[in-house]
């Protein structure tokens, strides 16, 4: 089991690798902070592919709707991010900013629009001055390095109170090659200050449709899987890149044997990216992750554990190191999906309270209220007989939610 | 508008009806709560018909069991309701706890066992000892009275901080009748303290089949347009009996022209039972109306309030009093409904905060500010240019809400 001292490792910035292809740089541009960067520019070679998704809410911010248009072409030269304002539902200027950022930069680096990648964090609604973007590029572009990371990993963050990096190296076709990513998010998907952002790169050489394919499948597996309060940002954005350096032969197929050890390194710097996420939550002091087994499907199983993991009740409980297994009961019984009644167990860690539709006669209070003590939480639930099964993160809920929440704006 | 004064008017218990047919007894039964009333039993009249609906959880109480059995034979001549414990996950022996409930009612009344409901909320997984219920039977069924109301409607309370009731009279084919309601529930939807529980009580004469199609569609409009903090309890329990001591003829058909008062009247005890339940929402220092158009339907419209209703980040800004439309556009957005982003619009009470896709340029700062330091918030929403149009209502999500569930159990 996880102990508490990896939560003190995950708050650490790694030292992240040079990858072939790719600069970074970042500087502030005095959009909403002073003193911090929150402006940051990745130049990618030239036939960088590029694949990614984003958020699926209904209204969209300006840089989405143009990430959207273009990331169908598969080519990137550029990202550019600020935090601060987020450009959403700026209408026509907006969409204008956006489009200056990306034309000043296309000018710059002599490529295509379509190669220009925007994102931005923070306030909805607030207009985004792009002449203080565009007045940076320059700079940025004469003060790229390979190794910029953890001040560029700063510069996208909003509410969050540390950086997230993470790499794994592996082996393609007996070829080295890297992964690494950035995030920013704290209330994960909180709309304000608290989008989530992930940006991963990689010197492999990988065609844009399947990039496309092995974000969309660990994207299910890691940002699908957390949650902090259950908003959905208008801005959500994960992007990775291969900057196609690597010398081994392109992959193009998700079912090529030679990508195996690749796919499980990127799955990992994923579900990394997510857990950080989650350990920042806005006001979180405690880390939750939520077994599910025996339901009917894997995806019934993941069901059933975000509505755990979504319920402010179950969360408000945790904050109050209180082992109150009848909220996590009211929580499968919500989510809808199918579950025996009569089978239901849930357990704290190792502490086993329900078992089989009833409380457990024989509890060791004194111990369980030690490990609800710690910021490690994990809670196992099972809900029949079937193979069904997921793991889902999230954070507990406490008053310094509340009081970042409702204190943010004015 | 509504106005601050119409919130202190509903926290007060108002004069509720005698009912013909009907009597009410309640007292302390010590099943968790010292010092106040935690038994309610309500006596019918023979022939008394019975219709209602109970919660969607897939795990429900033992209570909830029992009465979705004996519901579709129509007939009520009992219900007994205890707070304190919820006998959900009591396995078997909670089953027997209802049982043998039912049983000792029956004996006494000389009725079948299924004409006797039964309620019960409070601590889930907690075995619920029936001696204390049905040792207090006999006192229970000596003491019955026509005004007992308000000792009823404080003896079903959990979290709640007062008792609520309503009432109406209108007229049905010429005959003067009395509908009469009490309810409990304050963080909604809560599980372990706060499941909502409603008993609907008239004069008038319906066939039992009515009633459930009557009981259908006010919960649409009433119970169905609450949320506190969007859990689901599972034990909500909505019950109407009709006494039929009314002098006109049984209406058995929802279409009946003669039914036009009473289906208006009815609808209002639901949604004034449903407000009351929101502005004692758990930690709720303010009570909060959303009103949606422009929707692609009706049922669209009520999925966008719900999704702002339940969204942690509108209620924590209405509780730090700042109109962040920001996060009411977000939450439009992740409802998933059909929207014109380019349409939407958002007013907090008489300001426009946003219109057709864009911030609103000149506002009153000082006005809004003072608006929002008010009790009732409205949120005026705009998503389109159909006709679908809903209103829900919920409550701010403060640092009290934190405090009572994160402190409650233990």
């Amino acid at each position: 089991m996880q102990k508490d001292s990896h939560i003190k490792k995950f708050k650490s910035f790694p030292k992240l690798p040079k990858i072939n292809g790719f600069r970074l740089s970042s500087c502030n541009a005095n959009i909403r902070y002073e003193g911090r960067h929150d402006l940051m520019l990745a130049e990618f070679i030239s036939g960088t592919s590029v694949g990614g998704i984003m958020t699926s809410s209904q209204v969209i911010g300006a840089p989405v709707k143009w990430n959207k248009k273009i990331i169908s072409h598969g080519k990137a030269r550029a990202l550019v991010v600020n935090s601060g304002i987020a450009n959403v539902f700026t209408g026509k200027d907006g969409d204008l900013a956006v489009l200056r950022t990306a034309n000043k930069v296309s000018e710059e680096l002599n490529c295509n629009l379509d190669e220009v990648f925007i994102a931005s964090t923070g306030t909805i609604g607030e207009y985004l001055d792009d002449s203080k973007i565009t007045n940076k590029i320059g700079w940025l572009l004469s003060n790229l390095k390979k190794d910029n990371w953890e001040n560029a990993a700063n510069s996208i963050l909003t509410t969050d109170t540390f950086p997230k990096g993470t790499s794994q190296s592996c082996q393609i076709d007996g070829t080295d090659v890297q992964i690494a990513g950035i995030a920013k998010g704290s209330g994960m998907i909180a709309p304000d200050m608290a989008t989530m952002l992930a940006f991963i790169i990689t010197d492999a050489n990988l065609s844009s449709n399947l990039i496309q394919e092995l974000i969309k499948n660990g994207n299910e597996k890691s940002f699908g899987c957390i949650t902090v309060d259950s908003d959905t940002s208008t801005s959500d954005t994960l992007l990775m890149f291969s900057t196609n350096q690597a010398n081994h032969e392109r992959v193009f197929d998700i079912n090529d044997p030679r990508l195996k050890d690749f796919a499980l390194a990127l799955d990992q710097v994923l579900i990394d990216l997510a857990k950080k996420i989650v350990i920042d939550g806005e006001g979180a002091k405690k880390f939750i992750q939520i077994n599910t087994r025996g339901a009917v499907s894997n995806s019934s199983a993941k069901k059933i554990g975000l509505s755990i993991a979504n319920s402010p009740l179950v969360k408000t409980a945790i904050a109050g190191e209180d082992a109150n297994w009848g909220r996590v009961v009211m929580a499968i019984g919500k989510s809808g999906e199918k579950v025996d009644a009569g089978q239901i167990s849930v357990s704290f860690g190792s502490f086993q309270l329900a078992s089989k539709g009833e409380k457990v006669k024989k509890i060791d209070e004194v111990k369980i209220a030690e490990y609800l003590k710690g910021e490690f939480i994990e809670i196992f639930v099972s809900v029949g007989n079937n193979d069904g099964e997921s793991t889902v993160w999230t954070c507990d809920l406490t008053r310094e939610y509340i009081a970042i929440n409702a204190d943010y704006r004015t």
